[in-house]
């Protein structure tokens, strides 16, 4: 049985204190980092996360580092009662909640960068968010030192470079990649989603149906550059400002200019007004051939 | 009583079924980090990680990462098997001795940097050296996972970068710095002490001695900047070309102007012929005045 309540930490020191009384008693761990704003798509990480540790640690920390100098730092939500409450219906049993000055003390100078994988889609939109990314989450899995911790494949990019980072630098965690919770009209779950309009809400789902569509047609056989090229041109027809939407190597998130006999992977992002969406799906390999 | 011989250890896998025996028994353990060509000043590491911790592994290990593309990567000494020899008279229980492949394994893409205290000195003539030394630290401290891990103070920056590195990212590891051991006359001791010619080797104690007779000049009230240019001077006089030698404080390695109430070090880096050499020395703040 899991403890009645959420503890809220907030110091590294007791997350410490409370992760060894657990490890002591041979208990295994699982992390969820989110930034709050708790929504579907965190709660399956969560019980992802139970699944596979006997506790569940959920950090929630909106990483400045992340952030560009024009991007919505300072109006990102942060319900954090809701969010407790939430996670007060799950099996997590410790909120880790620290402020900026516990993560990011004063002479704080140390950056994480993943080369190639960290590179490209969303890193050239958004320079330096995979370093802050990828700083911030190698502290949690140093502070926290769980056996598994778990990414929505929402952020597919994202999920790619922590999973880079904690093999180069030997973290002794496995990172896992829960798939992509979604509305019923197929809009990807995001804290985001709250900035859009009634009218933007209403046009968002073209993001995903367009991305599954091409994801159709090219496991169909269709060659990959004209199909991109439609999709982007639906989307754009219909307001939603592609920022980009490729084909990539599923695992290196190389560039795949006609489908191999590797998994590829779509990737887009949009501009929905002042709103930024992502989304991606899976391309399998085409089938062996019988010919 | 330590155990009858050396381990020699190639795989991070064994390094940890290893330590955690140790830790299961309830040993602390010490790292020493070396890229090997051990000298006395290694030896004394080792005999500071004796002094605080039950166990001691000391790393061997070239990292190609540090070294600059017109450095001695290829031709640095790598005398293995007296390496051993040396460690086994030690109290060293350990011997971790990756190769290249284990370190950094086929896509590896990481990078740590750390900003301000990694800049200037010797950054500004060897760019990416400190990455390269942050990001195999960083590594060997999660592989290894001690209570305290040993620096010569002679590589004062690298203390310094390490020191702010393990500190920004959590690792749960005390930085221990440890005194440069000299030749009598002077000389830091250095793996690549080897590289100079008797005639190198005779002028290579001016860097030492123009290092402490400006620090005591500094300590007795001279203004610094007209002290550092005699020493530069001299040392160029001489026969050695001063890549830098300035005073900077002692915890940020900010430059220091003038004498003020912080602890401040003075910092060198010549070339004799094909050789570069480094060496540092403390400067303790002015005596609280009386007046």
């Amino acid at each position: 049985m899991s403890a009645p309540g959420l503890a809220v930490v907030r110091s590294v020191a007791e997350l410490r204190r409370r992760v060894a009384a657990w490890r002591a008693a041979g208990d295994t761990i699982g992390l969820v980092p989110t930034m709050g704003a708790l929504h579907a798509g965190h709660l399956a990480l969560v019980a992802a996360a139970r699944e596979r540790c006997r506790r569940t640690v959920v950090s929630i920390f909106v990483n400045p580092k992340q952030f560009g100098p024009c991007e919505d730092f300072a109006t990102y939500p942060r319900p954090e009662t809701a969010d407790f409450a939430k996670l007060s219906a799950t099996s997590a049993e410790l909120a880790f909640v620290p402020s900026i000055d516990e993560m990011y003390p004063e002479g704080f100078s140390t950056a994480i960068n993943v080369s190639g994988i960290g590179e490209g889609l969303c890193d050239a939109h958004r320079p330096g968010h995979f370093d802050g990314v990828a700083t911030v989450v190698a502290k949690l899995l140093i502070q926290t030192a769980p056996d598994a911790a778990f990414f929505g494949e929402k952020d597919y990019q994202q999920l790619m470079v922590v999973r880079r980072m904690a093999r180069d630098l030997d973290l002794p965690v496995e990172i896992v990649g829960v798939p992509t919770v979604r509305e019923p009209d197929g809009l990807a779950l995001s804290s985001r989603n709250a900035y859009l309009s009634a009218d933007e809400r209403r046009l968002a789902p073209h993001l995903n149906r367009a991305l599954r569509e091409a994801a159709a047609e090219i496991t169909g056989g269709a060659a990959p550059a004209p199909v991109l090229e439609r999709a982007i041109s639906a989307l754009t027809d219909r307001g939603l400002r592609v920022e980009y939407l490729e084909l990539r190597d599923a695992a290196t998130l190389a560039p795949v200019a006609s489908r191999a006999a590797r998994p590829a992977r779509l990737l887009a992002a949009v501009h929905l007004g002042r709103t930024r969406l992502i989304d991606n799906l899976p391309v399998p390999p085409p089938a062996p051939s019988r010919s």
